[in-house]
């Protein structure tokens, strides 16, 4: 009957043994925990178990409920002795996201007015541009601009500035919003955590530049848009979500990039959302989405 | 390390309480069975629990798999004392199905072509058909065909007779394929079993008759097909599973039922299929569908 | 080797008669213009001839391209000898559009994001609220808010406000962005121009009142939006554009809101693009759209 | 008046000018014809207009429609005066078909009971079978089977016997229903009519083999069928359709291949269908397809 409905989500993953699924719903039973939903999948060729679990933790022996750290933490630990990595969010745990943009604007413009309506579980705590295009938009929503130049010759020194801001303001995840640069190999290893790309084809298709164009050339009847974590492999990143739509002969590259637009921004925000609410486990480089 | 993949898989529901995914797997653990997949839901407003689990029996005490009927029975009776409802399948099971014909070949064809390539966990026990069109098809395919004529004098003579075969032959499961005529609520009763319904429309869009001339003559931009379970009231079972197709102002009616010959296709054989896998439950006026 | 690329589109239906396609493009031709595009439909039953054609005129005797209203002109009296109804619109027309609005902004935002990047060829004139929810967010983007209170008392008065607001913008278009009032055949007569309404079902399925719950509660596995012409009949005009998503037995009414707010955005502003581009010809209660 | 509907459809394309949709339209009117669809298409770089155009052929002088060669060829012979290519089907027509199989049924069946339905507009003239596998399938719906074995060292061989075949079948179109052999570029050559080929990917997405292991290796979200014309160059061929379907973490390639099956018929049938009803016009590596 309890009026809060505050619960715990752990993602875990490792090597599929016997039993795991009782064990854990055990361990949760007995500190008084209900399970709401419970998904697990098996890769039957790798032999890995994952599992997306929910559940309102029970009363503390402090008589608080377990909701903060200790029950995260305790949990953790427990999976860590079935030789499970786990990774703990509650339901309150606002995300620290910065977006990172360039000229183009819908899929920005996208993400912030779900975020408005209540969509996205997360704290917007820094837009980046490596041009001022989108800074009045950005402050028309009362969010902190930082433009940060990305040149040649100076990407490094940009990098830098990139990760002393993240450092700063403790971002969790960097959504790239059709920023049109390349990340360093160096800058995500310094970063640390997830950085979520809209790439505007339906990869593997028409990987590197000017998809449309590339699309438009080989004459395909259906263009897509591919969401993915960054990695060192541009465009080789583990898949979270991909859609498509369908094109004609009659469309040229302008109608494709204006069709795309909607795909991007409908792709990228749908992984957005999976990823803050915990339902995305990337391992090798795919990803399992418990949706 | 057992070659056998043998498995059961339950359905169950009843009313929620703590603690149930954990109670569930800890009695399969216990009795040294191996836990495959366990998919649950909620329905917050009814209170209702639904979980589909499958997973590999332990050793029996007697040196045999339990995935005979001491298994599912044992299982069953568990369940019972949980104040759930229980069906428990064995893989090993192939469900007595029998197939309701007219005139329209489409999705008798498409059934029995999957059936044949193994994608459907069946023995079709009976190709009944109120005309004889199909009749050659069937012997073509080797199965059984029985002309049972259908007249609005004489439903009730058909409908025992379609009883009684359904009797005889141990069937589990009907399907109608495009089978024009409507079972009355006594045939559904006396049968006790289910049967599965295409409607060539978008439900609740167009029920009762030629619902491609009630889409033509409205103007809608898709047409759709329902598989759902057959109940007293037509067209209202719970739905199974549904999708559409685009049209235009360009397709006339005969266009739109050889568009609709696709959907109904392909929706009724995915119906089928997630019913003989044990993935449909049904309660109330819906179902809830582990896929 | 005009660098000009002024084009008139015609929409024009009537009477089908041997002919018409070379009578058209023979009239365009013998005035020097060049066709780009010309589609045709016949609707077969109903005896009707539907073309949308467009063209690059030739020059003028006075010198001056012809893509002024006396084109135009000159093309709606041709097919009126044909006996045919024409609308003929410049492709330097942008259509003075009126957007009504409630509380929900989804819509909104995504229509004036679209116009703002060039998508749709209109001028906004106005925004009319009956509740004051956006007149900030019309604001922000510059645009003239209205609030005009609507009351079952005083509905009548509250649309003769709106209609002398229509009168005064001069526009000739009503987007109804998710307007939660129904307008009465008084007023749709008044204004004389056409209104395009978001419905959030796919309708028929599921008109009138709160459709997400009816959805819901009959459980159907796709929920959808249709976008039409606003008629006398409440959710029965003619149909521009409709689209479908799947949803589960997972899905409560508030995740069908949230996926039914993309469903209607981009339905809805496919259906107002296709319209301001003079590719929608609506007769009796269907559309002909020539996409 | 006239109770017959025969009409013939001509498909045209060169070097863009000014009038030409007039003079088409015009050459068919001034001989009597009624032109009951036009649709044409111009790819504004390479300054290419395409055009289908389907009329019925007023009276000859001679008291005969003129639907036989005489008005194919006055038109083919217009055309060329135009500097146009076309080619002219009458709805009389059943174009000669052959289709190639090695040993997956899925596409065959398929074709097969969508011709029997009346849908292709075509007569099967040989089924022509790397592997004896679906010999007996062929003779049960009573068309001929022809067993022509491929072995890497007697290829041109097996070419040759096939191509004696379709010269002696006088087949205009060959239809690789999952045929799993490459036709060497000699054979398209000698053949020198269309062949149209289903590829188990969304090309240009995993050309080569074994696509489906390819998209379960790289966990994409979606997988996709082509249907393409044949050329020299494997999977590079004009693409005249696709689409997709959904798939997740939980789809191993079994699954791909099962859903991908469903995918694959509807694909190529509708290329099928397109192409016997003169819809597709292939030009340098892309189709234009007035649907």
């Amino acid at each position: 009957m309890s009026v809060s409905r505050t619960t715990l989500t752990a993602l875990l993953h490792g090597a599929d043994q016997p039993g795991l699924v009782a064990r854990v719903a055990g361990w949760i039973f007995e500190r008084g925990g209900n399970i709401l939903h419970a998904d697990q999948h098996r890769d039957m060729e790798a032999g890995i178990f994952f599992q997306r679990i929910e559940w309102e933790p029970g009363q503390h022996p402090s008589g608080l409920k377990a909701t903060d750290d200790s029950g995260a933490t305790a949990f953790t630990s427990f999976a860590a002795s079935l030789g499970m990595k786990a990774r703990v969010l509650s339901s309150t745990h606002r995300t620290r996201l910065a977006i990172f943009v360039s000229k183009a604007d819908h899929c920005f413009h996208d993400l912030i007015l779900r975020w408005k309506s209540g969509d996205l579980a997360a704290e917007i705590v820094a837009v980046v541009g490596n041009h001022t295009d989108l800074a009045s938009a950005a402050a028309g929503y009362g969010l902190p601009f930082h433009h940060i130049p990305v040149t040649p010759d100076a990407k490094a020194t940009a990098e830098a500035r990139q990760l002393a801001l993240l450092r700063d303001t403790g971002a969790e995840l960097v959504v790239l919003a059709r920023y049109m640069q390349v990340l360093s190999q160096e800058f995500l290893e310094s970063f640390g955590a997830p950085v979520i790309n809209i790439h505007h084809s339906f990869l593997p298709a028409f990987a590197g530049g000017r998809p449309y164009h590339q699309a438009h050339t080989r004459g395909v009847k259906l263009i897509g848009a591919t969401a993915h974590y960054a990695t060192r492999d541009l465009d080789e990143g583990p898949i979270i979500h991909q859609d498509v739509v369908r094109v004609t002969h009659r469309h040229e590259v302008d109608d494709l990039v204006r069709l795309g637009r909607d795909l991007e921004r409908v792709v990228l925000a749908q992984a957005v959302r999976w990823h803050l609410a915990g339902r995305v486990l990337a391992y090798g480089n795919k990803t399992v989405v418990f949706d």
